[in-house]
């Protein structure tokens, strides 16, 4: 049992690892723009769906003559974003990311919120790439149909599993299918296009229906529509999710390291449009139709509404379309697709552990998520990540379009305090004595960052405004609370803080008079025997083994051991009329105490030390219980004296492999 | 905060109470009736339901031609089973019951079959009675109909928490209840016997139907309708849950406490035989036609099947067609009949925990179970019945027909098993010198007891022959399972314990030769100060205050204030490069061992004492992590310092009321 329990824990959290062999190595731009570019990129296998699917609303031909002029606007809004976070790279090296360009600049309560947007987006970032993987891959393999959130909750389960090993990012692993996502794309968009200008590029698979325009559509007139278009326009801004990660991660790139990191986010942003914009051209060459699956029903065939159709991606329906009579191009581009997008979650797997960490460092967090070193640190943010994703998952459904409404008003959040935090910023250091880079550089980044600030601020009050009640509510609720909570958890390590502090005077340094040690006996076996020899080493002024009357009869033989075997420690026993062991020994401790109230009363309890969570549930309850209870008596020290069980063998050792985030962090 | 916390735990979980005030009172019969009777007598409440809606799949008339057959059926087995028992609470006045009959007479195994199947029943005794009494309240309440599962739900959660508060059983708050229960169906059948004799009763409201028979069963012929009749039997067997009581209980009743307990249970037994046979006549009386919910369809109106009808319990709509006219009847009815179902549940939660008690003093569950005084062993039994319960209420729809299928496999496998050992019983004391009672009653006992064997031997084959594949098999599998996981639980406690014996030598009084003092010390404040006071007053050979350098600067500052006062001992830092706490402090105190490895490494932990259990998260995780990685290294002792926060204060209390059963056991 116990063999092969520790196989499985070697199959799921894998080896040990040394610690030395983690290294110190840094990223070059080609693994960084991968490693951190993976989010990012990952979006457009959503984005053009969810432009088409919300400009399809109004039905007719509506998406194809407006999905151009959404695709130019979230165009425009990336350039903007890119620029400005080059300055953000620039300014802040350390990497403290948004969380501490806004701390820095605009105060703790600005950096708050954008952790607390931070940590919502992250989980959303996990639930959305995972749904939108598997919607992906459905495309190829159509067995995934109607189990979407199966797969999703075992890929989540998966991913977790992983980073509880403590998979390092930097590898070929994690670069690889990023490259391949891209080549993919790329070479989708020239076959397509040279398939375009030879007259050869087949239509689409929901080509041949039209789409009828929801009921109350086409009575709204020009307000309805405009407000769908700012819908879709909302909706294609989730390509900008994951821009903010590289400058989170600035120490982790070679030297010189912000220009590294600059040059990767131009790049990155560059790829990133060009495989919006031709996604979207050919979707629209290809005649793609896409209907919103919560308002099913409105896509027509011959003027009939069609039953039930299994909508692929408009990513899966291109591939169809454009390598039409290969399959081997279709289902590569399936695979990386999905490979690319789970990648994208396992972003959130390293930078939620980080963020996570930063906060409890500055006591918003448990202190507990702090300590770098201990996985369980980790494990705790991991799991909870894990868990919130996948609620997430079941609740809608595995379905990239409803989770999408939540999105992106954490990520906008975020863009707008770290730009308006950079204009500070900048306004600080024009008035400073010298400054490190010329005032005509700094006023022309602040022109950067207040065009960035102004333009994410509108981006997230269009947002707010077309999808609040599209479930944006939510998130925005979700946050509120986080934020509540972190600031009732640093208002309570205050608070014990302040309670804390030592008194100038050395009044706290007088020593107690003596030592009385009770020694807990319950049978005479090996643990309570060592109890008592390491109770005698320490040579306490009184020295007393105490047993509770619980069973007569067991207290009898226990007596009569003691006597038989010579101890030469008195025994003490103690009557529990209620058959009780915590209470009469309390009260047996606080009579000590009272007698004479300079002692310290040091109580020994033997302790089982066993290698299974499920064997301490059957060892050391009683002693558990009474420990927290004696621990509330002042002037009472509870020393654990241990046993280690042969079962408690080999199950000392930690793990010790990275640690999520290890890698962007560049330490 | 703690203010209103306190308010709520109390309002929850009740005033604490001093153990004085409860008393060594044992129960005279008029209290001990309806004490231990509740769950047999309001098994009437569903029992009829059963039987005439089994029978009632053959369609047509078949219910009324054959529930009297079913009927004197069950009216046997309960004559023989409690004559039987009566047997039982003679031969074994303390108090066993079951478990101890079969464990003395057939062995561990026997007694360990008997414990799996009772714990099983205990949960479906809560399941099945809270689940029909809110279905009859429906039939006052018509509101409850379609939120069943939620009203079950919230029953459940009540039990839970009065039995939590530790609410006696012995009050008029529950004798009362039961006798207003057995006057409302008394009172229902001399009514329902006058308006019959004076022509004056009418047809219950389901009499208008008519019962299509279920497609298969015209076919089937005659080996399908004997199968029928054994299916109604077994689950009108389910009037027999809870004789078994009576004999768990004898040392609670008043001396003489054998021959009052079998007095009661021939009564109870009685009643139960008169209160079924009064509901079976006026139900064929009034017409009264029950469908089964699994097989909806088959309830015709004029020919047509009826789409959607609410369908009441048996006695629900006698009550409203014998007090036709008097609704105030209607409604007591309703109401002592959902709260005697209501205590029906609550003497599980008496029983679950006595059992569970027994069965930890044997070393087949933890023994944490055992302790008798301890509030959180009770606690964590009654936790365990109610999760399981409501999973069971919610898996079934609060349906008690789909319930019943589970239901009485279990204490059909202990009344046989226990009718078996008391045949053993009398023929080990016929062989014996002395027996205590004359060889003749002796022979006569053992007939009773074998006629008894034989008779619930066979109901419980036919219970497994017709309900296997509905039900019963999940009852048996769960009994399995908790077979074997009771039998490792002692292999467990075996095995530890052999690893523990003391040699007969004086080897383990070895005593270490120096002891080697270790304060942990992160930052200057109160609780550090006082663990290295304590420290000092136990005089240890070497002393010394330990600090791992996690942030060099906080580092600096301590080792700066520590000169600055002048503490009179050595401050040792251990350096961290990967920023842990817990491994390089294992590793010194691992080389200590090694220098010296006849010293014993006392390690002082400074611990936050806290008043809630969400500060417990934010307080002492690390310390927490590091002892539990220290117990496992030999040699070491791990004493924990506690300091008292503010917030602790007033949360030291622990609860002292009354325990679940403790007015059963007499004690």
């Amino acid at each position: 049992m116990s063999g092969t329990g520790r196989a499985l824990k070697r199959l799921v959290v894998g080896r040990a690892m040394r610690s030395d062999k983690l290294g110190d190595t840094l990223l070059p731009k080609k693994l960084a723009l991968p490693i951190f570019a993976s989010d990012a990129l990952s979006s457009v296998a959503y984005a053009p769906d969810e432009i088409l699917l919300t400009l399809g609303l109004a039905g007719g031909s509506f998406a194809f003559t407006h999905s151009w002029q959404i695709t130019l606007g979230v165009v425009c809004v990336m350039a903007v974003v890119v620029a400005s976070y080059r300055q953000n790279v620039h300014a802040y090296p350390s990497g403290g990311g948004d969380y501490e360009v806004a701390t820095t600049n605009l105060g703790p309560k600005a950096g708050l919120t954008v952790a607390s947007a931070l940590l919502v987006d992250y989980t959303l970032t996990v639930a959305v790439s995972i749904s939108s993987g598997v919607q992906n891959a459905a495309s190829a393999l159509p067995a995934i149909h109607g189990h979407e959130v199966i797969v999703a909750v075992f890929l989540i389960i998966g991913l977790t599993a992983m980073n509880l090993r403590g998979v390092r990012e930097s590898g070929s692993f994690f670069a690889i299918p990023v490259y391949l996502f891209m080549l993919g794309v790329i070479a989708l968009a020239i076959v397509g296009t040279i398939r375009k200008l030879t007259g050869d590029l087949p239509l689409a698979e929901s080509a041949k229906f039209t789409l009828a325009p929801q009921p109350h559509m086409d009575t709204l007139g020009q307000v309805a529509l405009v407000f769908l278009l700012l819908r879709a326009f909302s909706s294609g801004c989730a390509a900008l999710t994951g821009v903010e990660a590289i400058s989170n991660g600035v120490p982790a790139f070679k030297k010189p390291k912000s220009k590294n990191a600059a040059t990767t986010l131009l790049l990155m942003g560059s790829l990133s449009v060009v495989m919006l914009v031709s996604i979207v051209t050919l979707a629209n060459w290809t005649g793609i139709h896409i209907q919103d699956p919560d308002h099913p029903g409105n896509l027509l065939l011959n003027g009939k509404p069609v039953a039930h159709y299994n909508e692929d991606t408009v990513l899966g329906q291109l591939s169809h379309a454009v390598f039409h009579g290969f399959p081997p191009g279709v289902i590569f581009l399936a695979i990386v697709t999905g490979v690319i997008l789970v990648l994208a979650a396992n972003t959130a797997f390293n930078g939620f552990p980080v963020l996570a960490s930063i906060l409890a460092r500055d006591g918003w967090l448990p202190r507990q998520l702090h300590t770098r070193g201990d996985r369980l640190a980790y494990s705790n943010g991991i799991l909870i990540l894990a868990g919130m994703a996948m609620l997430l998952v079941i609740v809608y459904g595995a379905e990239p379009t409803r989770l999408i409404q939540l999105y992106i008003v954490g990520v906008f959040v975020s863009f707008t305090t770290s730009q308006i935090g950079m204009i500070r910023h900048w306004n600080r250091n024009l008035r400073a004595e010298n400054p490190p880079i010329s005032p005509a550089r700094m006023k022309r980044a602040r022109v950067i960052n207040a065009v960035g600030a102004v333009m994410s601020g509108t981006v997230l009050a269009v947002v707010l405004l077309t999808k609040f009640t599209h479930g944006a509510g939510y998130a925005v609720a979700a946050m509120v609370v986080l934020f509540a909570l972190m600031v009732q958890i640093r208002r309570h390590y205050t608070r014990v803080s302040e309670e804390l502090q030592l008194a100038e005077s050395a009044d706290d340094q007088l020593l107690p008079s003596r030592v009385h040690a009770i020694v807990l006996v319950s049978k005479l076996h090996k643990p309570a025997m060592r109890a008592l020899a390491y109770a005698r080493a320490t040579r306490p002024s009184v020295l007393e083994a105490v047993t509770v009357d619980v069973e007569p009869e067991e207290t009898q033989a226990l007596q009569e051991e003691w006597e038989r075997r010579e101890i030469p420690v008195t025994l003490k026993i103690i009557a529990s009329p209620y058959r009780e062991i915590t209470r009469p020994i309390i009260k047996y401790v606080k009579t000590i105490r009272r007698d004479s109230p300079r002692d310290v009363v040091m109580v020994y309890i033997p302790e089982y030390v066993v290698g299974h969570w499920y064997e301490q549930l059957l060892h050391n309850q009683s002693a558990l219980r009474l420990k927290s209870r004696l621990l509330f008596t002042p002037g009472v020290l509870v020393a654990s004296v241990p046993w280690q069980l042969r079962s408690s063998q080999g199950h000392e050792q930690d793990y010790d492999g990275p640690r999520p985030g290890s890698v962007r962090r560049g330490r």
